[in-house]
């Protein structure tokens, strides 16, 4: 291979969320045992947007096609994003973050928080560099890493030893800042493992950045979903050098905005101008129409937000129960966000065939673990922002095949 | 500078078209001559799609409501777009090009044609490589291939020593070639000149390519924008060796459908292989709602894209004859695509400092020739898909300020 395969070759998206339709007719296909299972599939992969699920926040298609109908404007925004809208969302995030956000100039909207996370990677690594991820946390930030051709130096988190911590091993974090790491990227809440980070982590994570010179992405795209009892620190509103700081948020998910993919970056001004200068070659901007529902964001109807995290706090506790009947699962109480990341007891076929067969025999889809960890095999990643009762019935088939492929 | 800062510093997007609202009160303001002139703003940088002007295709913004209505199906595509969209784009671009495409392998949906050129090029081209790139062309071109740490080898083409041809130099190509670059790309239209590659130039390039093994990025933005009597050959359907070859279409600009921010790559399997898995850790997917207008794209009302095209031509028809009633002024007709590229008179003002005045002074924005070429900076480009009127009154006003400005 040449250097280019080589590169790309690390890029495989074949387990990726949202890729199981590509999955071809594999040569080698698991043994089935028994029969299927009938039931509604559900696809845990990404969350259902569906009106019998949670679907778009309201008004957010009216926002929309007010966007059309202001033609050129909407259409051709600056690059970062819309002047005015970007004020106006500065001051929700001002507020919800507890630190001040200069819309002029420490903001810009992106395709996605998917489009804010390679653009704040590539504007703070180059290759050679060595970059601290924890394991597990979100399947990218590996890949975007790997693709700048810098180095990974990964910091284990003990989500499932832990209940009030997250569980990050902040000796591995000193040690991979010691090492060289310029870079430390996470999200909080925690993608797959749904762990916040405690006020102590955090406090931690800002003292060691500021000590090494560190810059930090904080991935908050799930920071507004949060549980009953959880307490969050944004780290923007800490000690953290503000200039070595770039948070990520988007109405993608907890508003089940996904489809219009926006996503914002805010922080230090230095970073978000080349943040900016990339999106001109690689994305131009976020669409000009679908920016227009970002005035919806943090708008919503008094009580909907509240409504909606209290449905799938029900959904997680209803999951949780059958998760915790099955003998050897191991799973922590998801704080936010909308992801379980249940290790399964040991089985009779290799982990990439049980999700394989969890697909084919029961309809339903999860991610496998090792898209998150390549110590995680033995878990999956489920998105429980789902229709509650087929989520639940999903969940017991599930759990039948657990039993079925037990070693 | 270290690495990181160097690599951004190339990467300036202070006079790229659509960022002119981002210049900041600069210490030295070129010192203005006379009155401001009165009139209708135009901002040529970009075209209008207001309804005064050249408003988006109908049947647009029902489609992308049928999308939002149709959920999750829509929001969540495969990373290379929805496949039966694929499919159906694929038939219509295999029709207009005159060579087969395969929506399931040979396709992706991208954010924008900007982000098929970057994945494209991204999917290519690595770091220490050689791509060759026409001056002048498409200003993110360059950008690209820098941001990537390849080296450009340009390849002049004399637009306007030629009227038949477009005028590459292919002796410069083959050196290229030569030289060992394995990469060319080219807009065809061209972005900024206008003028669209002969018969025997394409198949030219089509030979070099085949003879020394290089891999050819068509940018064919506009090559659906025709004017009367223009002859237009696809890459594709010559004898380039098609697993060398992607070609890249949207319909962003003649469509008037830019706000959507909708591209669409084509060609050898391996690379919209690569493309796509550059796609999910850079942006996941093109908007998964927006995706839904692509479904209007080739399916205008019958007639429409005629009309379309003649209002186009008379607008350029005018705009060149009030050009070429100013003495130094040099305009090649351009055969397809919305832009013009005057090269100016010799002014007693440095060109950018007359980019600002038009802006400031007469209320027109253009952008300045240096961002194609570096041997453009006495040219501008002025997108021309705008209101008739207002467009001949602001190249009228333009006529006003090259006199005032004349050296």
């Amino acid at each position: 291979m040449n250097a280019i395969e080589q590169k790309f070759a690390r890029l495989s998206t074949d387990n990726a969320p949202g890729q199981e339709v590509r999955l071809r007719a594999e040569g080698s296909q698991p043994q089935a045992k028994g029969e299927n299972l009938p039931g509604t599939p559900v696809d845990f992969s990404h969350g259902d947007v569906n009106d019998s699920a949670f679907a778009p926040t309201p008004g957010s298609l009216e926002a929309f096609v007010d966007g059309v109908h202001r033609g050129g404007e909407q259409a051709y925004t600056e690059y970062r994003g819309g002047a005015a809208l970007r004020e106006r969302v500065a001051a929700h995030l001002s507020t919800f973050t507890g630190a001040p956000v200069s819309g002029d100039r420490e903001l810009i909207i992106t395709p996605g928080t998917q489009g804010a996370l390679f653009l704040a990677i590539a504007a703070t690594v180059t290759a050679g560099d060595k970059v601290a991820i924890v394991r597990p946390d979100y399947f990218a930030n590996r890949k975007l890493v790997e693709f700048l051709g810098a180095e990974i130096v990964p910091v284990d988190m003990d989500y499932l030893g832990n209940d009030v911590r997250a569980g990050l091993d902040l000796g591995q974090l000193e040690a991979a800042f010691k090492s060289g790491a310029k870079t430390f990227l996470f999200s909080n809440p925690n993608n797959p493992a749904g762990v916040v980070y405690s006020k102590e982590e955090i406090a931690q994570i800002a003292a060691l950045a500021n000590q090494y010179g560190a810059t930090v992405i904080a991935d908050q795209l799930y920071s507004r979903l949060r549980y009953t009892g959880t307490e969050y620190t944004h780290l923007r509103a800490t000690a953290m050098n503000p200039d070595n700081l770039i948070t990520i948020m988007g109405p993608s998910k907890t508003e089940s905005l996904s489809g219009y993919r926006l996503g914002v970056a805010f922080g230090a001004a230095r970073l978000i101008d080349r943040m900016e200068k990339l999106q001109a070659i690689v994305s131009l901007r976020a669409p000009g129409y679908c920016q227009a529902v970002l005035t919806t964001w943090f708008e919503e109807p008094k009580g909907y937000m509240d409504t909606r995290i209290a449905q799938h706090q029900a959904i997680r506790d209803d999951l949780l129960k059958v998760l915790r009947g099955i003998e050897g699962v191991a799973a922590r109480t998801p704080q936010a966000g909308s992801y379980l990341f249940p290790r399964l007891p040991k089985l009779s076929v290799p982990p990439l065939d049980f999700v394989r067969l969890l697909r084919q025999q029961a309809g339903v889809i999860v991610t496998p673990g090792t898209e998150f960890s390549p110590h995680s095999a033995d878990s999956i990643r489920l998105n429980f922002s789902q229709n509650h009762q087929a989520a639940v019935q999903a969940i017991e088939r599930t759990a039948t095949l657990i039993e079925r492929y037990r070693a």
